[in-house]
C-alpha cells in the first residue's frame, strides 16, 4: 500500500519515450508515481501480459499506453484490465498520423480507450486525463487540479501582457531565437 | 448524497439524442445514475455554464458530452470543470466525421477530453469509460465491470457457438430478415 | 491428418460475416476446407487466443481475419502464430474505412499482416491468396489457380461480347434491372 | 469614439504570433486600428470573455481569431458576439491541418464563423476580409482596397514582365538564393 | 436607392438551390433584400460578370455563393470585387465534400472568401454572416441578430425542457416518426 | 481510313458502364465515332493489350479509360501507347474514392494519364476532353466546341430566368419531383 | 504561322516556377515551342484574359496550368478557350496538396481539365502529355515520342544492368551521396 | 533446382531501394536467396514481363513489389503470376502516402496484392511475410520464424530493463544523441 503505484504508463516502443516523456514531468507535478514499461502488443504479447498484470498488483489506477502506426497496444490493454486506459496516438511519418489515431479511438463496443491529441498535446494530457481521474476520489488532488489550471491560465494570461508591453514585433522576433 | 448523480451528459442538439441513448441504456445497466442536458456550447454558453454547475453540485463524477461538426461542447464543458470529460464524435453526412473527431480530440496541452470513438460503438464506449473511472474509487463496480465483460465475451463465444452449428450459409441468411 | 484444415477464418464479429460470406465461397472452389469462428480480439482475447491454437493444432497453414474499426484482430492473430495472417477490411459507416484499413496495414517491423482491398472485393481475394500461399508447395492448386485465372479471363471477355453484340443502351438497361 | 479600435485580433497562444504578424502588417497598410490579444478558448475562458467585452467596448467592428488543434477559439468568440468573427486556422505538425480547419469552419447553424485559408494565406486574408467588411459602410476604405487590387494585380503583372526578360532558368536562380 | 439589394446570392447550379433556400429563409427572417442568380464560373463567365456588375450596381453589400466539386464561384467573385464574398461548399457525392470546401477556403493572399460550414448548415450560417456583416453599420440589424440568437438559444433551452418533461425514450421516439 | 475510329473507350468492368454511357452520349453530340470494350488490367493484361492494339490499327486518336479502386487501366494503356489517354476515376463505396482518383492521377514521369472528375462529370468531361484533343487539327470540331459552350452556357442562363419567374420556392418545388 | 508558338504554359505565381521548369526543359527535348505567363486567375483576372488571348491569336494547341491551394487557374482558363487545357496541381505546405489536386481535377461537366500528377512529375508529365496531344496530327512528333518512351525504358533498364553489377549495398552508398 | 532463388524483388524505380534494402537484409537473416530488379510496370512493360518471367523460370516462390505514387507494379505482377505477390507502398511526398497504399492495397476481386505497411516497416514485413509463405511448407523455416519473433522480443524486453536501469531522462538523452 504504501508503495502503490497511481499509473501505469506503457509504450510500444523506445522510440516513443521521448513523447511519453511530457507524460512523466506532468505526472510528477502532481506528486502521482508511476511505473514505465517497454512493451509491443505485437511483438511481446506475454510480456506486456505479464506487465499489465504487475501493474495491476501494484494497485495502479489508470494506464497510459502510447504507440504508433497500426496502435494496437492501448486497445489490448484495455482487453486485459477493467481500468480506464488512456490511449496516447504518436505521431509517424507517414499517412498523417491518421493510422495511430483511428487505430487507438475506433474501439468496438464495451472496450473503450480514452483517447488524447496526437504527440506531445497528448502526451501532457494523457497525465491530466489520468489526474482527474483519480482526483475523482481524491478532494486534494482535484485542489491541484484547480491550481495546476489557475497556473496555465495565468501563464496564458501574462504571457497576453508581455505581448501588450513588447508589441508583436518584438514578441515575434524573441519567439524565432 | 443520497440523490447524488454519477454522470451528466450534454448533447449539442436533440438530434444526437438517438445516438447517446445508447449511453443511457449502458449506464443504466450498472446502476449509475445520470442526468441529461441539451446545451449547445455554441448557441447557449450561459445555460451549458448553468448545467455544467448545477451538475458538479450535485456531486457528479464525470460528464459525457455529445456532438457532431466542429464538436466544442467536450472541449468546453473540459475547461469549465476538473472532473474528466468524455466525448462523443457524432457521426454528420459530410467530411467523413473527420470534424466531429478532430474538435474533440485534438485538444491543447492541459485540458484533455478522453475521446471515444464515432458514432454508436462511442455512445457505448462512453458510459463504459464513465463507470471504469467511478470503478477506480469502488471495487464493487469493478465487480460489476469484470461481470460485464464475461458477458460480453460469452456472447461473442455463444454466436460462435451458433455460426458453428448453422453454418454461415444460414447465419448469413437470419442476418439479412 | 486427413482432416487437417487448410484455412482457418476468424471474424471479430457476427456482423461481420456477410462479407466473408464470399471468402468462404472462393476457398470452397479451390477445395480446401477451413474453419470459421467469431473471437473478438478486444472482447475475447482468451477465447481468441484458443481458438488460434486449435486452429494450428489441426494443421492450418494461413489464417484468413476480417474486421472494422480499430480492427486488431489480424494483427493479434499475427502475434501469436508465424503463420502468414491475411486481413479483410470491414467497411464501417465512418471515417470511409480508414479506420479499419490503416489499423490492419500498418503493422510493425516483425510481425506482418497481409492486406487486401475493404470489403467485398478484399474478402474474395484474401481466399484467393490463401489459396496462392498454398499453391507455392502445391502445383495441382497452382494448376487450379491458372484454370481460376483464365475463368475470370474469359468472364471478362465474353461480357466485352456481351457487350459488343447489345450495344452499350441495352446492356446498361439490364443492368438496372 | 477618438480611440476607437477597428479589428480586435485573439489568438489562443503565442505561438500563433508569427503567423498573426501577417495580420498585422495588413491591417496597418489599410490604416485600420486594431487590438492583440493571447487569450485561451480552453484555457482561459473568463479571460476571454473578458477580451471579448472590452473589445467591444471599445467599439471593434470585426474580431480576428487564430487558432491551432481543435481550434475552438473562433468559434467561442462567435458564441459570445454577434459582430462578424473571422477564422483563421493555424497550421500544426499532425493531421494535416485537417483539426484546424474543420474545428474552424464546420460551425452549427447560427453562429458562422468566417474562415480563411489555413497559415500565412489566410494570415493575410483574415485582415483583407476584415477591411472589406468594415469598407461596406465606408466607401474611402473600398477605393483603398481596390487600389490595394490594382497594386497586387501589378505586382504579378510585374513579375511576368521580369519573367519575360530574364527567362525562367534566371528567374528560378534567383529564386532559390 | 429605396429598391436597394441587400445581398447578392449567386449558385453555380440549378441543384444547389434546395441548399441556398436555407440562406434564403434566413435572409427574410431578418428583412434583408436579395438578388438570386445561377450563373456558372466554368461555364457563363460572361454571364457571371453581368450578374456581379448588375448586383454592385444595386449597391449590394455581400455575396453569398454555393458551389459544389470544384467549386471555384466564390473565388471567381471575390476576384471581381472588394465586397465581402461568403462562400458555401455544397456537398457532394464523391471525396467526402473535400473538394469543395478546400476550393473555396484555400484562396491565395489578397482575395479572401469567408467560408461557411458544408451544405445545410453552412446555408443558414452565410445568411447571417451576411446579416452580421451589415449590421457592422447598422445597429438596429444588431439588435434583431441579438433576438435572434435569444431565439434560437430559447430554442434549445425548451429543447431540454421537454428532454426534462418526458424523458429520452419518448423523446427519441418522437424524433424518429 | 474510311470507318476510321475516333475514340477507344475502355473500362474495367461492366459495372463501370453506366457511369460511361455519359461518355458515349457526349460523343455522338459531337459524331465522333468511338469503340467500346471491356477489359480488365489486372484480370485481362492479354485481351486488354489487344483492345489497346486493334484500337491503334483502327486509327484511334485518343483513349479515355474508365475504372475503379487501384484503378490500373488508365495506366496500363498509357504504358502502351503514346496516344493521349483520358483517365475516369469511377466512384466506389469505401475510401471517399480516393483509390480511384490517385491510382489514375499519380503517374509516374514521362506516361502521363489526362485525369478527369469522379463519376459522372468525369464521363461527360472525358469526352469532351477527347473532343478537344481532336480538335486541335480540326477547325471544324472546334467550332462545334464552341456552340457546344454557348449551348451549355444559354442552358445555364436559361435556368437563371426560369428562376427569375418561378421564384426559389417553385424552382425547388419542381426539382424535388 | 512560322512564329506559332506550341503550348502556353500559365503559372498562378512566380514561386510556381521552379516545378514548372521541369515542364520546360521536357517541351524543349520535344523542340516544342511555348510562351510561358505568370498570370493569377483570382488576383489578375483581366490579365490572364489577356495572356489567354494572346496565346490563341499566338496559334497555341494546348494550354498548360500549374497552380497550387484554391488552384482555380486551370480551371478559369478551361473556361475561356476550347484548347485542350492540363492542369499541374503544385503541392503546398498543408492539407497534404489535396486542395490543389482537388480544385484542379473536379471540373464540372462541359469544362475538363485533363490534371496531371502532384509536383515535378505532374510538371514533367503536363510535357508529355502536351505533346501527345500536338502529336494526334503530326506523325513525326509521334516517332519522338516512341523515341522518348524507348529512351526512358532503356534508361530503366541501364539502372537495373548498374544494379546487377554494384549490388544493392553500392547502389544505396551511392544514391546517398 | 541448386541455385533455385526463393523471392524475386522488384522496384519501379533506382529511388526505391534503400527503402528496399531492409527488406534485402531482413531475407538474408533467414537465409533466403532473392533475385533484385528495377523494372517499371509504366516505362518498362516488356522488361518487367521479362524480369516476371525469368523469375518464375528461376523457380521463385513469392514476389515482392516496392513503389511510390499510382503504385501499379505489384497489381501488374499479380497479374502476370499465380504466385503471391507483396506489395510495399514506398512513400512520397504528396498526399500522405495514401496515393501509393491505395494503389497497391484496392486491387480487384481475383488478383490480390498482400500489402504491408508504408515505408521502411513495410520493408522489413514484405521479407518476413514471405518467409512466413514459404515457411508454411518448410518447417526449418518456420523454427526460425520462432527464433526471430524470440529475438525481437527478446530486444523489446532486453529495451525495457534499460529503461528500467537508467531512467527515462537517460534513456531519451542517449536517443537524441
Amino acid at each position: 500500500m504504501v508503495n502503490r503505484t497511481d499509473v501505469a504508463i506503457i509504450v510500444g516502443s523506445g522510440s516513443d519515450l521521448p513523447v511519453v516523456n511530457e507524460t512523466v514531468k506532468t505526472l510528477k507535478k502532481f506528486e502521482l508515481s508511476h511505473s514505465l514499461n517497454i512493451a509491443s502488443a505485437h511483438r511481446t504479447s506475454q510480456y506486456l501480459k505479464k506487465c499489465i498484470q504487475d501493474a495491476e498488483s501494484s494497485g495502479v489506477k489508470v494506464f497510459i499506453a502510447a504507440a504508433g502506426m497500426a496502435a494496437a497496444l492501448p486497445g489490448v490493454i484495455a482487453s486485459e484490465t477493467v481500468l480506464p486506459v488512456i490511449g496516447v496516438p504518436v505521431d509517424g511519418r507517414n499517412l498523417s498520423s491518421f493510422d495511430s489515431l483511428f487505430s487507438i479511438v475506433q474501439m468496438p463496443k464495451g472496450v473503450p480507450v480514452a483517447t488524447v491529441a496526437v504527440g506531445s498535446a497528448g502526451a501532457v494530457n494523457a497525465a491530466i486525463l489520468a489526474v482527474q481521474i483519480i482526483a475523482v476520489g481524491d478532494e486534494s488532488l482535484k485542489e491541484k487540479l484547480k491550481a495546476y489550471r489557475t497556473k496555465i491560465a495565468e501563464a496564458v494570461v501574462k504571457e497576453d501582457l508581455k505581448l501588450q508591453k513588447s508589441g508583436i514585433e518584438k514578441y515575434v522576433e524573441r519567439l524565432s531565437k
